[in-house]
């Protein structure tokens, strides 16, 4: 198809898909005259995945351009290795402050222990385990029993049902490696909110349950 | 206590406690001399409250005041009904861009019937089904089945696992209103990064294992 079919196709203008092709994140089409080049559905299948990394996962061009590149390595084991590189770039890494290097040692501890209890797998520069550890020193310093390794094995075991519900057994069922990555980001991002939304209904739902008990056991005595 | 105790023991400068005083967040302290006043523990306590509303969940001071005066009130049921109004700070309003109209009626019949099916009492105007409704109209555009009543249904029932969890059966176990409505929000705004950050690592563990048994499973033949 010609680029314009393909703008029409992917709802990428023009000027973006020129922007890709120079930034190196999709290849060039198949040049048929001077001024003329053929695309095909491979390009359309990377823009709608560029576009999810971009506007959805906000991620930099160059760490899409990274990723992008993982995924072209003809290796079978590449594609849990491109989620990670791309579920990576999400979080920030661990920064931590001169005067709380205790407080992240402690908490670093027990994101260790209950990971490793888990039996997973986490390379020390994990950036998710980073985002884990800022927030086990955070609710240490709020709450006084802080948080145990009992404590939050009970969410590593949610997680676990989690992923098992949300990762399928088999990556190619989903469709080629492009599309693939692109549920994977996809599926990571966009239902985060739905997580944190039902969390604060059910909070909330829990509540009026709880004062609704109390204050009808208040009433007979 | 005089001010300058109060602060070393809160933490809050003297400035800042003299502003939450005029901003009407704490009680003046009873005076005791002309340029001196008494404060106590429950002053200490509102002061916790007040930073954990500000510097976590990051509230304006008007919805602060709001939450503070609802606490007041000598009212037995009303516990539940701080959580929700100090909840419902945390999130935006629905606002509905006009071409989008039709996708949001989809997105909230979904959260709807959901909700309906788990007997939660939702009021229409909650800012957390907002979310849930502007976070299902995200996916239902990237993906194509979209979200259905069965697939939200198995977040919910995560969420109800979570929030009986968390809250515990009688909220006079916390302790004071105060120190149950500091809890409350703290509990929801700190954990939410430890259910996020788990369940990425979680995604990274089970691809990683996915990979490994698929490419097992193709090197014996």
């Amino acid at each position: 198809m010609r680029i314009g079919e393909l703008s029409r196709r992917t709802g990428a203008t023009i000027p973006t898909i020129k922007y890709y092709i120079r930034e190196g994140l999709l290849p060039a089409g198949t040049r048929t005259a001077a001024n003329q080049a053929e695309y095909d559905d491979t390009h359309a299948e990377r823009i709608a995945l560029i576009r999810a990394l971009r506007e959805v996962a906000d991620l930099p061009i160059a760490t899409i351009r990274e990723t992008l590149h993982a995924i072209e390595h003809p290796d079978g084991a590449a594609t849990g290795r491109h989620l990670g590189l791309a579920l990576r770039a999400l979080s920030e890494p661990l920064d931590i402050p001169d005067d709380e290097v205790d407080a992240y040692a402690v908490a670093a501890e027990t994101v260790d222990i209950t990971l490793q209890a888990r039996g997973w797998s986490v390379p020390s520069d994990s950036t998710a385990r980073a985002e884990l550890i800022r927030a086990v020193v955070a609710i240490n310093r709020h709450f006084p029993g802080g948080v145990t390794v009992e404590g939050l094995d009970f969410y590593a075991r949610l997680a676990e049902t989690v992923a098992e519900h949300e990762i399928p057994d088999r990556w190619d069922a989903v469709g080629s490696p492009t599309e693939a990555l692109r549920y994977a980001v996809l599926g990571t991002v966009l239902y985060e909110p739905v997580i944190l939304a039902l969390r604060r209904l059910a909070h909330a739902e829990r509540s009026q349950r709880v004062t609704r008990r109390q204050h009808g056991a208040r009433a007979v005595p």
